[in-house]
């Protein structure tokens, strides 16, 4: 196998046949799926079951798979194949020749020698950042983090843009979203969103919030959270499986293999609705049409839609009042400790408690986009220049300030919270709060179906899932972010049922209306 | 990649100095090994971890490492690459040169297409084998058998022998070993066991066995097995773990990453005495040496000196007096049912019981090598023609009779009841005995050591592990079984160490001496 840097110019005439290159090109996109697949594996397995003396070899295991898969990829005759493809009659192959081709074109424009540049530079990146928030010094990662705005900027040169370098980066999580459009629907939630948190802020609590770490035992919470993963949601274990691990994820290896991993942790809530919050992602891949199996639209279509299922199934399903008045009996049975002497009224006042706290992954639905636009806003600036790495931690402090009215103590708990940055990450950040509008749009538009509605008043979610299925899931990532969001809603992506959303909520919880 | 049927001619003048293609070549084992450990990953998941349904993709996934394993081997480079590294001065490199070598002159040797007919022939033939085994109808796996038996005789005639057939088949499992040396020792073995074997049988019970199902708690079992693994054989989580399969296996995918399975029953010796065979194989397979590291020379030499090592302290340890003595506490604290009323001595008797049964994996020392004896006189038979399929189950049953005196009572209890004819595996049966044998010559060479023979006699394993790290794990597959056992024991295999370890053993228990 041989290495191409640029692929063959698709006008030139083919030299094979398009009924021979079809079935060719998608025995070599099923050799990529299964390496990725055995990748995933080797992953999960390294976070969850592996002994630690193997890391080591592991890592070098990892390296082989994703190096070969590269490399057919890559290979001169995948964009001979693809160039022979030309546009298929059938509209699934017609959608896994589009995907691959514009997989292929990203992976073909980034030099092999920038790609290694910027492994390199992440790899020591990641442990500079690991050890400069262990000693909360921010001046110690500040040179990585310069190089890394540096390979971003030369990324997105190497990927191209129209507007904005941001758009070349945030395309790989979110394709087709732009930073113009991102900048636009911050402005908006921002703007209708920190006047209610304020005057959250000042009310009253609205329950006593001890109980969210009354005593739980470690197996039963993780009992209950994959009990109500299947039973309210569908995550069943033929085809899917929960194990324990230090950060919570969800990957598959297949719609019929989907591996979730949770954390116990006092803070009880942490294990189940985190367990919830995987749980969707997982019925997303769950639901991906068979027919895109083995080939690269086989997968959800992005970041954003991704979290859009899962804040949906975490907060909207399951931090709902329906969910705890119909469920409140099994948690009593779980976990008798807990519910002693609250109502589900109660638990479900506890469990939507809005705190704003320095951390973004332990924020609430109302605080968390705040984390994020604060992130993005940083982003650009530092890709535009306009703000000096050196200067970060007290641009970071000063919106800190002027959204959630809090002040880091260090830079642990500021700058140097996430891993994202430490990774390459640009571009990533708004993806979280794009899926949440998108989770309030998505189930805006599935109510309109009166069974649905019904059904999620009375937390019964197969019509739900049923829907989401047939308008989000199953397309994989035949269609883009944008026409599933239109198909589906009617209208592209929008701050306003979000901002209603939690209007509606917390001024019921807290007593503001 | 393109999979050549043959090697390059090594007399041809190398296009490549040694210099640079032995570092290439070193590559592309690696890949290979990697590849190897994936496949293995994605094997030990299947049967440990897996959702059911995910079965069939799991299938085509490991289908697909597998086959780039093979093209990658056996590819033209590879074969250019072997003939470019000529004869590396490096011990270490000429061992890897050597046996890559062998390997890739017998994975060229058989042709693509006969390799493509083997595999569907297996796959047919292990189907009709489940249905047979579960209708007890031998006639209907009769045609299968006769395909199997076909197919080893050509792939024979493609490997090539000297003196008879089942050398070429026999030697994939135990390179080196010939049809001729197992037949004289086999005899030898019979001639002198049978007559044992007669008087046990005739001798009254030497314990109550009813011990042996006292209830004994699953996790208990379990728990407690995995301890002693640790404690008395070294098997640490470090670098092992132990989970729960249909059939108990040891697979690793480096030598800091073993696992180990196993079964819980209510005859409770099987998780127990199971599991500390399982950890014989692991124990050498992490005694390979770092120095072969992602190369082919890095696992257990062959079939028999592995079954050695889990035979030794499955049989020859863990049921000896002093292993019982020392860890009886043990038991009782983990199992105190069981060990009720019971005392060391009666509990070595129990687990000691010789009871000759229809079933190979059921039986115990004494019994255990003339299943193993009776099966290979049948493939031999079969292999040269003089014996028909159709008579085999009545050829079967009556050598049962000779050596164990008894009558299967249908074809699953007999003649059905292992996979490996169905699976192709001829050749490959005498490997246990020899294991069998080998286990006690070793143990007895090891014990010259005072210090050793010490240890052992008070179940302290310290100084063995180290003599049997030094002598036979550290050489991984660098050195052949027969190099092995001369270097360690002095001598080839023999029967007298095995025959006298029975002898002893069992007239003392069976009070007949």
């Amino acid at each position: 196998m041989t290495t191409s840097s640029h692929t063959a110019d698709v006008t030139t005439p083919p030299t094979d046949s398009p009924e021979l290159a079809l079935p060719e090109l998608k025995r070599r996109l099923g050799q990529i799926s299964d390496l990725g697949a055995a990748a995933g594996l080797m992953s999960w397995d390294q976070e969850t079951q592996m002994p630690d003396e193997a890391a080591r070899v592991r890592g070098q295991q990892m390296a082989t798979l994703e190096g070969l898969a590269h490399e057919i990829f890559t290979d001169a005759r995948t964009a001979e194949l693809l160039a022979a493809a030309g546009e298929p009659a059938d509209p699934t192959d017609a959608a896994i020749v589009q995907i691959t081709r514009r997989d292929h074109g990203k992976a073909t424009k980034l030099p092999t020698e920038f790609v290694e540049e910027m492994s390199r530079a992440r790899n020591e990146a990641h442990h500079a950042w690991v050890d400069a928030r262990k000693n909360s010094e921010f001046s110690t990662f500040a040179p990585h983090l310069t190089t890394m705005i540096d390979l971003a900027r030369r990324q997105a040169d190497f990927l191209g843009y129209e507007a904005h370098p941001y758009d070349a980066l945030m395309d790989n999580y979110e394709p087709g979203m732009r930073a113009a459009h991102v900048k636009t629907v911050f402005a908006d939630l921002r703007d209708r969103t920190l006047p209610l948190l304020r005057r959250i802020v000042a009310a009253p609590d609205a329950a006593d919030y001890s109980v969210l770490t009354r005593p739980f035992a470690p197996e039963a919470q993780k009992a209950f959270a994959w009990r109500m993963a299947g039973e309210a949601f569908g995550l069943k274990s033929d085809f899917a499986r929960q194990d324990e691990s230090a950060h919570p994820f969800q990957t598959n290896f297949s719609r019929s293999d989907i591996r979730i991993t949770t954390r116990v942790e006092p803070y009880w809530p942490a294990c189940l609705f985190g367990t919830w919050h995987e749980t969707g992602h997982a019925m997303y891949e769950r639901g991906v049409g068979q027919r895109w199996e083995r080939t690269p639209v086989s997968s959800g279509t992005s970041l954003g839609v991704h979290e859009s299922q899962s804040r949906m199934f975490e907060n909207l399903l399951a931090r709902s009042r329906p969910f705890w008045n119909r469920h409140f009996a099994a948690l009593a049975e779980a976990a008798p400790e807990v519910t002693a002497g609250l109502d589900p009224e109660t638990l479900y006042r506890a469990v939507n408690r809005v705190n704003p706290s320095l951390i973004r992954v332990e924020a609430d639905e109302v605080t968390y986009n705040f984390h994020v636009m604060l992130r993005f806003e940083l982003e650009l600036a530092l890709l535009e220049g306009s703000l000096n790495v050196a200067d970060l931690p007290e641009a970071w402090n000063a919106k800190m300030g002027e959204y959630l009215g809090l002040t880091p103590p260090n830079d642990a708990e500021g700058v140097l919270q996430d891993v994202h940055w430490s990774a390459g990450l640009i571009g990533y950040f708004p993806t979280y709060t794009l899926g949440n509008l998108l989770s309030v749009q998505l189930l805006e538009a599935a109510r309109q179906t009166p069974e649905i509605a019904a059904g999620i008043d009375q937390a019964e979610y197969g019509p739900l899932l049923a829907w989401l299925a047939e308008n989000v899931h199953q397309h994989g990532r035949s269609l883009s972010p944008e026409q599933i969001t239109v198909a589906a809603t009617g209208r592209p992506l929008t701050a306003d049922p979000y901002v209603a959303y939690l209007h509606e909520k917390y001024e019921g919880i807290y007593g503001l209306s």
